[in-house]
């Protein structure tokens, strides 16, 4: 039997799925496990995958059977099939924009970046670092003029990892955000720093891990399809339907920084688990946007892990594997885990000011791509916007611009949805809680039924509905910052 | 300018390789870390990227660019070129007389059969195992049609391992060293059981790790280039040019399980390190055969690492470790790693019964593809047998006819390659010990100029040979079993 375009369409999708998912694997095990030396070949592999997935998805005769597929269509089709359309047509008109030289060599450039930046962070040398971030940001703005923009070439960039964000918007979301933040950032921190001695002590590693495996389980991550292991820059990989593997760093002196990592990886891991395996390779099986993405993880880091129910189910099991913290009571730890500081690293920062993190690198971004920052330029830039947003002066590049990982990647636009998945986590939260027993649930520790929801209205729903309806269906209304900043004034200002 | 057809064949062939070495580490990955659940769609992954490959090298156009290359040929040729032309050749040959599905077929079950085969073996259930077995016995008799043959399937299948191997020589050379192995077997064993008290005592798997780790650096492994990691059966991938992973398993209250494993494993890490990375793709870049690969992992686990000079040198450190050996002698750790024994596993028995191991599993082996023996007669065939030549009752198929992981990956016609590897081996050694800079050096615990010897005479020389030349050019003399034999006596019947 003739299959029909829009079936053609499917098992070309699983196919380009089954073969990028390798490229998935030979990309973790570069950041989790590749001998240092294994880097030249591992570019040219992973150069391979792209040139070849960008054959595939470009190929003439995937845009015939678009159009043939949606001439098919009918009044009446379902919103799998509306929605797989939507999305392989975007993606088609955005792919066959850009010549496969150019994806070739974003993946070889990638590699090197990758590796240049770990240097580059160990040595405090932005130097090392900066050619590299000179020719990402070239290739990002030769994509950028492929795809064509009306405002700035950072909009084509956003698209990438937030279907229908505008520069413009989010500029606008952002900048109300800091507005309401600022005054609960100064009150927050204006009182004295929380003497966290009691919780001094060593924890091995060995126990960190025991407890973090003890902690994801109950989260509902199945260690059957996935795993957790170690590298310097914590991150969740999907790898494959029932393959979904998480990072977190370890410090000896302190368990809360592979704790939270997990908390917060894991929150990825289960979305990654929650999709429908068997729509893989189709649009409606993955993953919508990473402002939804960033929803899940860090609706697991903040709303559960910093919680005081969480502490009081989970501090009793940590004082197992670590005794010296059963002279610790719920109470200091809850405030131990949610001190506002003004501190140098986004991913250490406390709920607060993390946001005004995430906008100093959209500010950068932005100059960066309206051509008014040059490469060179970026650290001094950074350290002054640093100084004025949080009264620290930078000293050290590895606490500045070089901290994060992401532009060895080559990922321009990013940051932002890092914002939207701390709105969207709160507004998820607080539509949640308002079911009465999982709000229950929630304060007496227990999250499945958290887990049921978000299974349910977000994670099955993959990419039927563009990010911003996904969230208005599963709450009701559409997200804004409310909720966000109700839940930190709460958290952080309990008595005003 | 236009490319010859040579030209294109390297081309190609780089290509083929840089992307089948992706299934490498799909492959490893999946010995090593894959959760269980990913199994379903790693061997669809597996399968997608053995099709992928054999569609390349079986394009027609290989054919003509073969034919075409040939013709070029002229007589001073280089033998680079004439390597690689023969070996194109006779793998284009082969790979065109697959079909695609049979490739795709084989590619999946033994995927499945590997995961079936760790549960029975876990449970010493062959029936587990049996159907999987069944399949790829099949599916290997299907290959041997496809490839044709006059004596017996079983020739086809060993083509695979061992370039020019026939099963009609394989027998006479193996009955040839039982023959001469007996004797020795029966002295060596009629002494008492060493008492191994001594050794007795903890050895935490971390300590296991780093003294492991010196003794590879000391034997030249480069860890810049390669790692070490844990899994049910030891092996070696060398994944790419600077990529070669090994894996030990560990025993808490023996070290030498983990560290004779990591000495076998080095000793084929060593071999790909040495292997010319900027050939690779290319059949003069490739190890040539698993008779040769196998020769240096029994070179570096054997006449090295079970040697006298090994333990004077290595002792103390492993008293340094663990301090209870610090009152062992080196002439006890010589006479406890050098124990004869008949035993049950072939992995964990001593040089002078291991290759009545590789007999048993060979007679089997040929009476399955004679079509003799059914899958389900093969645990009482070898039981009995065993029995025979070990004079010991099997009662768990675990330490029987289960104990190996080959079957599982379908690789029938791998087994007699140790015995060959462990010929070479002796006939190796017994002609770089002929120099008498290196018989100084290994005496006196030193290797660096028996690596040397090896990096000139068998890594770097790829398949620019065949086997049985390339052993002759590098000793000048073909190899046979004495020099095995010789080292056995010395070793193991040292006052007659």
């Amino acid at each position: 039997m003739c299959k029909t375009a829009y079936e053609k369409l499917v098992e070309l999708g699983e196919e380009v799925q089954l073969v990028g998912d390798t490229q998935a694997l030979l990309s973790w095990d570069q950041e989790v496990l590749m001998p240092p030396k294994g880097l030249e070949y591992r570019a040219r592999q992973m150069a391979w995958f792209s040139g070849w997935v960008h054959d595939k998805q470009t190929d003439s005769k995937v845009g015939e059977w678009i159009e043939e597929a949606e001439s098919e269509l009918s009044a009446d089709s379902d919103e799998v099939t509306n929605a797989n359309l939507r999305e392989w047509k975007h993606g088609f008109e955005r792919e066959t924009k850009l010549p496969r030289r150019l994806v070739e060599e974003f993946a070889l450039a990638q590699v090197h970046a990758k590796s240049a930046w770990a240097e580059a962070r160990g040595k405090s040398e932005f130097s090392i670092f900066a050619p590299h971030l000179q020719k990402l940001v070239s290739l990002c703005k030769e994509q950028a003029e492929c795809w064509g923009y009306t405002g700035t070439p950072y909009d084509g960039l956003l698209d990438k990892f937030e279907r229908g964000a505008s520069t413009v918007r989010l500029t606008e979301t952002l900048n109300d955000l800091r507005k309401s933040l600022i005054p609960i950032v100064e009150e927050a921190t204006a009182t004295p720093p929380f003497d966290r001695s009691c919780l001094e002590g060593h924890y091995s590693i060995e126990k960190q891990k025991a407890f973090n495996h003890e902690v994801a389980v109950a989260m509902g991550f199945d260690f059957e399809a996935g795993r957790i292991d170690t590298a310097v820059h914590p991150f969740c990989s999907g790898m494959a339907p029932h393959d979904t593997r998480l990072t977190t760093r370890y410090d000896e002196t302190d368990f809360l920084s592979s704790l939270f990592g997990v908390l917060h990886e894991a929150g990825h891991g289960l979305y990654e688990q929650g999709l429908k395996g068997e729509l893989r390779g189709q649009p409606v099986g993955n993953a919508v946007s990473l402002g939804i993405h960033e929803s899940q993880s860090r609706l697991w880091e903040n709303h559960v892990g910093r919680s005081h129910a969480f502490w009081e189910r989970w501090l009793p099991t940590a004082a197992k594997y670590f005794p010296h913290l059963a002279s610790v009571d719920v109470e200091t730890m809850y405030r131990a885990v949610n001190q506002a500081n003004l501190s140098y690293i986004r991913v250490e920062s406390d709920e607060v000011t993390y946001d005004l993190h995430v906008l100093l690198r959209f500010e950068i971004e932005k100059l960066i791509f309206s051509g008014d920052l040059s490469i060179d330029e970026i650290p001094d830039a950074w350290n002054s916007r640093f100084e004025t947003y949080f009264g620290l002066p930078v000293e050290d590049n590895a606490n500045g611009c070089l901290q994060d990982i992401h532009w060895s990647l080559g990922i321009f636009g990013y940051f932002p949805t890092y914002s939207l998945g701390n709105i969207n986590a709160a507004h998820l939260a607080a539509a949640a809680r308002s079911d009465a027993s999982i709000k229950s649930d929630m304060d007496a520790g227990d999250y499945l039924s958290l887990l049921t929801w978000m299974r349910e209205k977000i994670h099955k729903r993959g990419s039927i509905l563009m990010p911003d309806d996904l969230v208005a269906e599963a709450t009701g209304k559409p997200a804004d910052a409310k909720a966000l900043i109700n839940h930190l004034r709460d958290r952080y200002l309990p008595g005003s």
